[in-house]
């Protein structure tokens, strides 16, 4: 343990106090002025995201993951938009969720604060860094910015912009600290320190977020994977089965509200189930299927125990015909990675069955799992999704990153006034 | 690592699928019905405890130690009535959040589903048994429970009720599980089970909870203590001032949310500081001050740095001479435990100002810290207090205890209608 996060999170800890303390428009102005700061550093962005690509393509990378790290005039525009898109979200921040008189006349009140100072460990992406910075700073907080080493530059050269944005209206430019050297044992240090920091969110692949949760002694929200299931009830609309079917796992495969797997009501096996696994393989997908899928199609894979859990980030689909909802249930309850499952029926009774019985963080009748994001749920901008149930269940917009306090006032209240 | 405390733990898992299915009037009947069987089990119960009392005798314990430890009848009815009264708050199991109408006609609602287990580690008093049990079920959890050794007895005597109780409403009794053998390699392995347990809460002595933050995998929402302070500003009606230090101080000065520390602008020190600490003197309370506050009130021990942090859980309080609200506010971002702070003040300005600046879970205008706590905010029972900035902070009742989730409903919405 160097120190050196200690004394970055100290710093940034006390810089929050000054964020806190502007009202909601200068927050505005704050992250306007983060979006005029990185249009005008356009072009040191774009030389210092040149040398991280040059070093990854020395690297050997390739791919998704060079594509991830790449910024372009046009990707430097989507940074700028989204800054201006955050700026303009509704404040939670003093928020009243609840005014009671007490019957004693006390009146109580909660009331929406910044958590504090919030700590994001992420890979790739350098915009990552500008949407958290202004999402943090959005609500009141400050945030400790660890990113990947392959975008080091890159970051780098956001961070400047972001600290010009802040100098340049009075705020100290802490509020927003990069962790420049990518070391772990920066990682290991920022994630002992509870005293300092409020929550770390980790973004980015299975192992990191496994790293940052196995090691953290602040409060993690993460999200290991989505593992999102449509079932399909005796009761469905074939039509709106079919639709659910196709858009959940081809219109974006690589995302973690993609469908893996289907669950078919055996009444639907015989007539519903080859048209609609025909139009899905016809549309590029890959099936692969329990015995019972493969006797109604019969150009899908064996299914094995494997694939029930996996999450394909591509165009496979694993399918299982089960014989109830009770059957499509417990397979949930098995293989859930609470993020999405969908049911698709036209009858009200086992939707809310469903409804009931299923716990993941979102459960959609006869929409689409890939509804379950900040943007389409109205949060806008998310700053992740939280499949740890505490806190924030589902996609988490500005709101997640507040907490209510109590605010109490009277006139001379007292417990117990024959002490007096 | 036995596997002992992981098999519970799978197997209140399971159990709390059933709880989680009642509808609310069959949550109730069953707190009524642990209500009944602790009643009905008042013998044994008592006979274990005397066991449990024979034994701390023998180990030497006395005092404030062994009367929480005891149990009689009169504390065994206050153990049924508590369980009476948590079956009669409202339920917050399906309670609607947020209902709106996205622009395409998708039906976006956040609803409350319980948490799913809890994990409740707890010393010496074992009404904690009972009272845990019936929040963590009304909220449709299951409770893994693990007392302290040295009310042992008690507490197996104590779950046996609950036990007869489920099983008299065809229940799990697994959804109230205890872990009988005290060894404390079995909190370890509890603390472990990130995969089953949802959250624990500690509640016990401050060596307690930190052995829980430091070893937990698994969330955790924790209070070490609290060191509240009284800000005694200008502008404060010298009435009021005197009323909540009095109160704050010494109407329970065992409890965490009493006075530890009072803050007085130097423009009251020369009237109302001697006058109000000599009626403090008077009813008991030892003062310990500032140089300033000795030249007020020469009676006054020289306070040591290590009193501002200090919670003395006794009729001890700190007092400093401010010269400003601004100094007040330092103060209290240093020592502060984020439970609760007061401002005694006429001025509604400095009243907002002081509001913005804490951060605690709990800040009061006017009005005695002693307020903070479940009870007195309109909670009802509460199963901790929370000074961890996350998921719940402040007092937590049965709200606390679940976490919002979304349900969508739609007519066959799909996020990209030209795949079809």
């Amino acid at each position: 343990m160097t120190g050196y996060v200690r004394n970055l999170a100290e710093r940034a800890r006390l810089a929050q106090r000054e964020i806190a303390a502007l009202d909601s428009p200068s927050r505005v102005a704050l992250l306007e002025a983060m979006a005029d700061a990185v249009d005008a550093g356009r072009q040191d962005i774009l030389d210092a995201n040149a040398k991280d690509m040059s070093r990854a393509e020395g690297k050997g990378t390739q791919g998704a993951m060079l594509d991830r790290l790449k910024l372009d005039s046009a990707r430097v525009d989507g940074i700028v938009q989204a800054l201006r898109e955050v700026a303009q979200l509704p404040d939670p921040v003093g928020e009243v969720t609840r005014s009671e008189e007490r019957p004693n006349g006390l009146r109580v009140e909660k009331v929406r604060i910044p958590l504090g100072l919030i700590a994001m460990i992420y890979e790739a992406r350098p915009n990552v860094t500008a949407d958290a910075a202004a999402l943090c700073l959005r609500a009141g907080n400050a945030v400790l910015l660890r990113g990947g080493s392959e975008a080091c530059d890159s970051n780098v050269a956001i961070a400047r912009c972001l600290h010009r944005a802040l100098e340049s209206r009075g705020l100290p430019p802490e509020a927003v600290s990069l962790i420049e050297d990518t070391g772990r044992e920066h990682v290991l240090e920022l994630l002992q320190l509870s005293d300092l920091i409020d929550l770390a969110i980790p973004r980015g692949g299975e192992k990191l977020i496994h790293f940052v949760a196995e090691n953290a002694r602040v409060p993690v929200i993460k999200h290991y994977k989505g593992v999102c299931h449509l079932y399909v009830d005796r009761a469905a609309d074939p039509d709106v089965a079919t639709r659910l079917a196709i858009d959940g796992k081809l219109s974006r495969p690589g995302v973690c509200n993609a469908l893996e797997t289907m669950l078919v009501h055996a009444d639907m096996a015989a007539d519903w189930l080859p048209t609609a696994l025909a139009g899905l393989a016809s549309r590029g997908a890959e099936i692969r299927g329990c015995e019972r899928t493969r006797k109604a199609f019969p150009e899908a894979r064996a299914a094995s125990d494997a694939d029930w859990d996996a999450e394909y980030l591509s165009p496979i689909l694993s399918v299982r015909v089960v014989d109830s909802i009770e059957d499509a249930i417990a397979h949930i309850q098995r293989h859930t990675s609470d993020h999405t499952e969908v049911i698709a029926t036209a009858d009200d009774q086992a939707a809310e069955h469903f409804i009931r019985a299923v716990r993941s963080s979102a459960v959609s009748v006869n929409a689409s799992s890939r509804f379950n994001d900040g943007g389409a749920l109205g949060l806008g901008a998310e700053i992740g999704i939280s499949t740890t149930r505490l806190h924030s269940y589902g996609p988490m917009g500005l709101e997640s990153l507040t907490i209510e306090r109590y605010v109490l006032r009277g006139q001379g209240h007292v417990r117990h006034p024959d002490l007096q």
